[in-house]
């Protein structure tokens, strides 16, 4: 008989492990090309606007195959409900047969997303900071420093937002968690004072320009999973001493570096993918001076990785 | 919170209602072009050799959308596991919120191929049998005379098995439900006493010929649904006055008819959908006289209309 998980258990076997080795394991898997990733389904529907992702795939000689449902209606809000829905599917590599059925409401998505921020600034990001730049005040925006704070120590975070009123939110929940926050509706200022810089908006403009960025910075971009969504400017990513992807298919149609590589500021001979940067000493960061870029769009291992860390840490 | 339906009580809740007329709309839609299928997703494995599908879709203007699961791992018997597995997920079309889980451990993917024979033959097969062949002495195989039973009286199956013991237990089963059946180990048999023949089975090689085949009798072709399975000689096909599809598109590419095309055994002009046939009488069989094929692969809608019409009838 399958065993169905419900969100309280799932956050509760959360808070039991840190997440962090099983998410870089699974990008070093991907980037040595064991893990199999077929295409992406979805269904778009028009009235009310939504749309909806079959994520799945499974790494090789592995006991686990990994089917992930996540939905989007804009819409939902108006009504007093979640815009988002999800939930995770673990079968058996070896027989076929369901083991468990994660109802997590898009939740262990939000949690493998900030796990691979962590991990992008763990291999990326300066040794000493001061402070960290958040833009977006939404939950990504919050889960990211929750999740930052594992790999490195830091006195402040600058958190820009679109109205005074969800920063001010944000400002309360994360003192409430311990953090030092400074709000702003400046991106700039974000800019001037962080080492590293944490994007995580549906922006479809850039939000950052290269001039602002100063020497030694490192910014994660999250936000941008489609063609159509972009945070920063393309300069930034040809100013950049390091631009690195979680997936490079992936980045061939979405993120930052697909706006980058289109407007022609950089080529894609100067990609390289996290879990070789993870795997591979030479090519993290090599001093304090370095301006690093990590584009990530969500890779189906991220979600083998979190769904298989939860099992083993439930009842 | 989303609900989560185990097999006891989907079946319970299959025993309270006819699912005829729901799959018989589905057709209809389909045929119509009102149901948006897009293409399966899939995964091979080949240590142990399984496969995994997804299906999923959903009709234009309905309240849902259903994504379905199915695996199938030929080694799992030995192990004394049942080798195939499935769950279904029905989803709102409106906030794209999951509203239940069907583990149905592909109990419904076998409920909606038996319905799908049943209108076929509704609406093709001749006013009055008096046997009704099967071959393939597996669940199918029971349950396609369960289901026909609910649009033709018939006084006998004459049933064709490959061992003495799979067939015997075939007898004791249907018995036990109220059928009269006679085995055989002949297909030729079955195919000179029934006026209604019902193959399910995974051959990849024609089991009946043309010249076996009688006037006035009607074939429902379940058992191929990828393009290397097959149980009909093409010259079958050729020699029919009509030959239906469940799906034009699959047929292209799995089943019978991607088999008679191939050879070929008829052209592509000469096919017509079953949700056409079930919408206009014109279509069906006219004489008692005239030979009819239908060829079902299994299409998404059966899987969303059987899954909404479960949940209507579940607590």
């Amino acid at each position: 008989m399958p065993a169905v998980f419900y969100l309280a258990e799932i956050e509760k076997a959360l808070g039991s492990f840190d997440p962090l080795p099983l998410i870089e394991e699974g990008f070093v898997a991907y980037s040595r090309g064991q893990v199999v990733v077929p295409p992406v389904g979805e269904m778009i529907f028009e009235d009310p606007p939504g749309d909806v992702h079959i994520k799945y795939g499974y790494i090789k000689s592995d006991d686990w195959y990994v089917i992930k449902i996540a939905s989007g209606f804009y819409d939902n809000p108006k009504a007093g409900l979640p815009s988002g829905d999800g939930l995770m599917l673990l079968f058996s590599q070896k027989t076929g047969l369901l083991d468990s059925v994660f109802l997590e409401r898009g939740h262990l998505t939000n949690v493998r997303t900030a796990a691979a921020g962590a991990v992008a600034a763990k291999y990326l990001a300066p040794g000493k900071i001061r402070r960290v730049g958040v833009l977006g005040a939404g939950v990504q925006g919050r889960m990211q420093l929750d999740y930052l704070r594992k790999v490195r120590e830091f006195e402040e975070a600058v958190v820009w937002g679109t109205g005074e009123e969800e920063l001010e939110a944000y400002r309360r929940d994360m003192e409430g968690r311990g953090f030092t926050v400074r709000t702003t509706l400046d991106a700039e200022e974000v800019a001037a004072s962080s080492a590293v810089i944490v994007t995580c908006t549906p922006s479809t403009r850039p939000l950052l320009r290269a001039d602002w960025i100063r020497p030694g910075t490192h910014i994660t971009a999250v936000g941008s999973d489609t063609s159509e969504k972009q945070e920063l400017d393309p300069a930034i990513l040809a100013k950049a001493d390091r631009v690195v992807v979680d997936s490079l298919s992936q980045s061939e149609l979405r993120g930052e570096v697909f706006k980058a590589v289109r407007a022609g500021a950089i080529g894609r001979e100067r990609l390289v993918e996290l879990g070789r940067v993870i795997a591979e000493e030479r090519l993290r960061r090599a001093s304090d001076e370095e301006i690093t870029v990590a584009d990530l769009t969500g890779v189906a291992v991220q979600d083998i990785q979190i769904c298989k860390a939860v099992r083993l840490h439930l009842p």
